[in-house]
């Protein structure tokens, strides 16, 4: 009889579920839309939902499940199995998220931040596999990710290690959400870097974005991308910043944790070579000269699967043994 | 029969030795002169002879030692237990110390690179006892360091990790010796907190260290600090820049690896609460609001011991399953 895990990742909009057998592999997905404004026990029924949907269309017996594993958003009481909160929806203030999915489905269940699970999923199946040290920066709306070593997720003390986005690279530098000055975020996710070109514009830069914001209302990190490749002058020095940050935090971590490889995700690494590539040169320019670099950048393979390749990974490690 | 494991930390200067209980209590330890002029066989000769007077001043018999544990300084391949090279003792250039050692004394060995030796032995008896998550912050003629997750040294993916003295904190700062701009060794280490006061008193800065450089002609940091508390400027001015630095290095840490602890130790860290009040206190300002700072700061407590217990540690780490 096949051994299965089931992941669940949770989102603001979409809530996805995928099977995951005994050797990494993806077995079956499917997705539902959250129920974000039933709250938490309407958004709990239809995770049961999705894992017998799941189950069904892929011909897996309950038997045949080791257990469910959750990636949510946070922040999040890993050891309890609770989430503290919940940005995108609410009701969710230290709701025991964990055990009662695990209830509800009569399968033990563990709990994971989403960003965690995203950076275990390209470890087990993405671009990180075989690494003995791995990070994964998530450039989206803000800048989240996750650390594997040694084929574990790194928590920290609190469960709140991995957050990458709120390093600092620039001291005294620009004001962030969290309340710090300088965070990587603030320079190098695909929000914040259409927002630095928006205020450029704003302020009066010459640029050919001006005429992308009075059409559109805003401007994106990919028409960012797009008036740089047309030869925009502003449009190239903002991606151009964005890397060169993203250059310093590479060294960092490479300082600190040594990894095999560095891997970029989410929306902004959408741009593919022309995001690697650049801050490959500034990681490259910025770095040690006492041994020529060992980690490796590059770009991140699963895109939004990763979070629920994680999550099933997540389940197999910790209910896996036997 | 008690079983126990010898620690050795190997200096330029002096080679350390001591005995380690499986409670991890001190049970002995001596100290012999390194005959760095000797070479590489010298050396471990000298490691041998110490090991067995160690074991014969504390009645310990061979047959009690589950294993002797090297740290030394680096570049190490711990993997390979070898020496890449060392600064202060010539001739080591890709010398296989551990099993060298191991062959004269007829006991397994494992190496460790000393920085991180010193972290594993405040984590087993110093101030960093039952931390799930310490970083160990060696303040001394570089910034060195040691990070310790769930009782196990973070070595990195290439042996390379932990390198703290190497994050950078000021983008397009200082030159580092390494080759970076902006290391944080270079604005917080006793070494270059002196040179800084140095290179301002030679610039023309009025202070009272011009006195001391003139008298000793040198500059050291407790000679800044005891300028400070004299009510000097300058001294106030370079000290504080040290600890706001420290301050952004132990945010980052904070935020990636959400350690219970991390520990200041090394030379400049014998100004106890001078060093560890205004760095707390910038480290606390500019800690992000989301939440209360989890992480403590800390003075290490083993001083130079720390080395020789955390290398018997190892030893018992590796060695000490049966």
């Amino acid at each position: 009889m096949t051994r299965m895990c089931i992941g669940i990742d949770l989102g603001g909009t979409f809530t996805k579920f995928a099977l995951l057998d005994e050797q990494m592999r993806l077995a079956g997905q499917c997705q539902l839309d959250t129920p974000a404004a039933q709250g938490p026990e309407g958004v709990v029924g239809v995770m049961a939902e999705g894992c017998r949907q799941l189950m069904q269309e892929n011909n897996v017996s309950p038997a045949q499940v080791v257990g469910v594993g959750i990636g949510s958003p946070g922040p999040l009481d890993l050891d309890a199995g609770v989430v503290i909160a919940m940005p995108n929806i609410p009701g969710f203030d230290h709701f025991p998220l964990r055990d009662r999915l695990s209830g509800k489905l009569g399968l033990p269940a563990t709990l994971e931040n989403d960003a965690n699970a995203a950076a275990l999923g390209e470890h087990l199946c993405g671009s990180g596999r075989s690494a003995r040290v791995m990070v994964l920066l998530t450039l989206g709306t803000g800048l989240g990710g996750g650390i594997v070593i040694d084929g574990k997720v790194l928590h920290g003390a609190h469960s709140m290690g991995a957050e990458i986005g709120h390093m600092i690279v620039a001291p005294e530098g620009e004001l962030c959400g969290c309340g710090q000055r300088g965070c990587i975020e603030r320079y190098a996710s695909a929000a914040f870097l259409a927002l630095r070109a928006r205020r450029a514009v704003e302020s009066g830069r010459e640029s050919s974005l001006a005429g992308v914001l009075a059409a559109k209302g805003q401007i994106d990190s990919r028409d960012v991308n797009q008036a740089r490749q047309a030869g925009d002058a502003l449009a190239a020095e903002i991606w151009d910043q964005a890397c060169y940050y993203l250059g310093i935090a590479c060294v960092s971590l490479a300082r600190l944790l040594d990894p095999d490889v560095i891997l970029l995700g989410g929306g902004l690494a959408k741009a593919g070579e022309d995001l690697l590539e650049p801050t490959r040169r500034h990681f490259i320019r910025q770095h040690w000269q006492l041994t020529p670099p060992r980690t490796r950048l590059e770009l991140a393979s699963l895109g939004n699967d990763a979070g629920v390749i994680g999550a099933a990974g997540q389940a197999w490690s910790v209910l896996g043994k036997r």
